[in-house]
């Protein structure tokens, strides 16, 4: 079984891309939406409460466990890995930070990288960290390309709360889209990587406001599609995959509206949800 | 020595104004930023934290327990209230609405009561309830005025986000804010009660969208006063809080972040923090 984790609904939106790819798996999906949003929290309580959650995930039957939330990807991962890594049931923690870094580098064309994050995210520079690791995925033939890729990040902690309150085509939403990339404007990035699993309901508009020589990074398309790959790397990992195409949903919070909510993130109904407590 | 508890650092514009009544008495606040805001969950989680806080509270010392957050007092009160009714030590646990509604009925002109609050607040429709119960305190000479006073609700979920923020004085906040209390100019509101302890640092911007006519009454200066008089009405409540002028901090997120947006609420520098977690 696949286990994916998220604060609250974003997740949604991989298991959707996921879905697209593997359709025959199973998934167990949680979110935290009790605790949720982790954007803003301390990172001592988002390894806390990521460690419970994916415990959990394990304890419920998964075998490899995708952190779908950026926060908790940028936070608690190389914890949860190391946690793990003497398991012997081999278990796997997988994040979202090195698939959108990959995309967005083999994607730019002049090697300017922009992110959105939460606040958490960006302010713990862990995909500086990773884009610096892997800076020699960039190769470009454009003339006026930089030598070495750069990345230029923008918090917009006030995104989470308008796409959660629906407020996706407001006037004000977008005059507060508009405020958060304009820095990332002048830096004219040519590719925007949307580090939080709630843009991507936003994505039209960032598109818009960002011009048609900029290309988005949708990180969760990124992390099932680099998922995919790894998986055909990783037969061993493969073939213990069950494949009865189930899907169990679990929220921290108010199972009715998790389904309410989630729908807008997964694009299709949502069946029975169960409510867990930590 | 007096408990305050808060979803986050809201209530400390509650023991802001506590302070100016009764500057001598001992104060134990504690704000469960980690798990903040609870405005949008549902009310079984919303008694859980409650009671996890306020027992902590009890537990280092308190005597008694002002619910500063609308929220939890809407959801949790009565449960609270219950669960400590045979209790030994007398422990007691007050809310907030009750003080806010008699304030409200005490100074409406006409009748005709607004509130703004948090999602969970409204629908909870607790200051209804207890509006209802207190309907003999209104009484008025306005030949306009109504018969019964009546409340019209409006929740305003994304103005605790930009306050957060302190997106104060921006444009956006000033459209939201419009959008939000037009149906209230549009029902003639009076008299409009602040039901969430953020929204005092936009009592301005408040006032001055709803005109002079309007008065605005602030939950926590309400809580404030009342149990001022509360104390008067129980001496021998009153006689058994200990007065050393000590405040003691405690928050179940980063204690570093506490002290600095803190001291936007209670109007001034903050002492040690202690981090608790449940």
């Amino acid at each position: 079984m696949i286990g994916i984790f998220d604060s609250g609904f974003g997740g949604l939106t991989t298991l959707k891309e996921l879905l697209k790819y593997m359709p025959e798996n199973d998934y167990i999906y949680l979110g935290d939406s009790a605790r949720a949003p982790y954007g803003n929290r301390s990172m001592k309580t988002i390894i806390e409460y990521t460690e419970q959650c994916v415990d959990f995930l394990f304890s419920r039957g998964a075998s490899i466990v995708l952190l779908a939330c950026n926060t908790a990807s940028s936070d608690a991962l190389r914890f949860l890995q190391k946690k793990y890594a003497t398991d012997e049931q081999n278990k796997k923690v997988l994040g979202v930070l090195i698939p959108a870094v990959e995309k967005a580098l083999e994607t730019s064309r002049y090697g300017r990288i922009g992110l959105v994050a939460t606040r958490g995210t960006v302010e713990a520079k862990n995909y500086d960290i990773e884009l610096a690791k892997r800076k020699h995925l960039f190769s470009s033939s454009e003339k006026k390309a930089q030598k070495e890729p750069t990345l230029s990040s923008q918090s917009c902690p006030l995104l989470v709360p308008l796409i959660e309150e629906g407020w996706i085509k407001k006037p004000e939403t977008k005059s507060i889209l508009k405020k958060y990339i304009l820095p990332l404007k002048t830096h004219n990035i040519d590719t925007l990587i949307l580090g939080c699993t709630h843009y991507p309901l936003l994505e039209k508009q960032f598109a818009k406001k960002m011009g048609k020589n900029c290309t988005i990074i949708n990180s969760g398309k990124a992390q099932a599609e680099k998922f995919v790959l790894y998986l055909n790397n990783h037969p061993e990992i493969k073939k213990n995959l069950s494949s009865k195409k189930t899907i169990h949903f679990f929220t921290t919070d108010c199972p009715e509206r998790f389904k309410h909510l989630g729908q807008k993130f997964l694009g299709r109904g949502i069946g029975e949800v169960e409510k867990v407590s930590f």
